[in-house]
């Protein structure tokens, strides 16, 4: 077995084995804090920017100051990295509330923990899968800020569990958001390409599929209802991990063909470049 | 100083200062975990029952299994109380989502963690003084449980700061229904005691004063609008720590005389009178 990777804790590096937080922390006493989760290819954080802005912005959101000024912080994430040394990982930035005396007003001094760990991506047989989704009503406290707080999905695990479900997507009065841990996106019968425009986390990969140009289909943010879903073409999700995956499957409602669709596997495509060139000018 | 009072520890005990959890704790990296909170005086636990039910009841709705069977957890109980040996305090029950490899995934194992600190009653200062609140539109994501997500209230205690208020009254669409940490209760013109019945956490207090039998007033649950509580006489708080607390004004609007009324009086001393009745028992 690998030794533990090293994570950043406090100020320190410590093995991962031993990232230990105090009870009284705001996370564990009031489930209190924010963090974000970016992807290392070769040494590579990517897009880094657009993850560090987010990560700011969600603390500032909860009202959480970030013990580390951005270049410092990107100092320490460099180190890390250098030091753990892993092909493709991920690298999870949490601050939560900190050790507060009362245990629940905010200390003056969040505690940030970075850890970094192997990830998989997905498999040629679970991308020609695809995902059979559930919807559930439901919207996150804080959509713009990436809280700790996922009790709803979490809880919700074993009823996907129960109906062979991959994924519950979440919805308003019909109107659909997001999933617990990624962004949704529809083809619309015209092939225009749309993902829900309000009470959504802004996700870099959903970003950066709304940035790309030259495609023969418009890519843009609006309204989606979930009469919406069962009438597109096409349907995927995104997320940092799992970059573009087909959807196949609404509650009862099969999506389309049932298949992974032309246009998810041509986005799906374009992402995978645009990381690619991330990679080339990292080493340029 | 006093050395560290002695913490239960995932079935160690511990002191209070060494009691650490990992951060793959799913409190820490998703918010995830139940907990309650009760009342020792002179080494007896207060309406211990009450408490235990309504943590297994938390820990059942959230899918997370006590780690202890009932008997052995009050034997865990009574055995801290016996080392700690405090005058007055608070007992802090906590089940975490345990260590998940995953980060997200529940593992068979939650954690239990039970501290007990030294706490202070209001002082009658407090209570002559009433406590002006604010209402905010909200409501909890499991309101029958006592998870550990206190984002909400912790994000608004700059706001009350910033206007000279002590707590939030949470309501949905002008029906109210709680504290973030308490229930409320108000007099109407006829002085019928009411306190809101819908999306609330059954506390125990709560329930201490909807038992009470032999008032010259009626005491029920029902539905409390923002318009009642500005056209009512009175209107108070209660919790574990404070107990039954006049509240004297809400937003812009002074409640009943602006001082603690006269039924809000008689029930603090009712429940004094309950609290003491228990205490007697357990001696006898």
């Amino acid at each position: 077995m690998n030794p533990a990777p090293y994570a950043y804790l406090r100020g320190d590096f410590v093995p991962l084995d031993q990232a230990f937080l105090h009870v009284s922390d705001l996370a564990i006493q009031r489930g209190y804090g924010i963090f974000d989760f970016l992807k290392v290819q070769d040494g590579h954080p990517l897009f880094l920017d657009y993850y560090l802005d987010r990560f700011y912005q969600s603390a500032e959101l909860m009202e959480l100051a970030v013990p580390l000024p951005r270049p410092e912080l990107e100092a320490v994430l460099r180190q890390l990295i250098g030091r753990n040394n892993l092909p493709l990982s991920g690298i999870k930035l949490l601050l939560t509330g900190g050790y507060s005396s009362s245990g629940y007003e905010p200390p003056a001094q969040a505690n940030l923990i970075i850890t970094q760990q192997p990830i998989a991506l997905p498999t040629p047989e679970q991308l020609a899968r695809g995902l059979r989704i559930i919807s559930h009503e439901y919207v996150r406290e804080f959509p713009a800020a990436k809280t700790i707080n996922y009790s709803m999905g979490i809880r919700l695990l074993k009823r996907l569990q129960a109906l062979g479900a991959d994924e519950v997507l979440y919805h308003q009065q019909g109107s659909v958001t997001e999933f617990p841990r990624a962004n949704f996106f529809i083809v619309r019968p015209d092939d225009t390409v749309v993902t829900p425009a309000a009470n959504v986390l802004g996700g870099i990969t959903r970003r950066n599929i709304l940035g790309l140009s030259g495609r023969p289909y418009r890519i843009e943010e609006g309204p989606v209802t979930l009469h919406d879903v069962r009438q597109a073409k096409e349907a995927f999700l995104t997320s940092t991990t799992k970059l573009v995956m087909p959807v196949v499957q609404l509650d009862d409602h099969v999506i389309g063909s049932g298949q992974p669709g032309r246009v998810t596997l041509d986005l799906l495509h374009a992402l995978t470049q645009l990381e690619q060139q991330q990679l080339t000018q990292s080493y340029a």
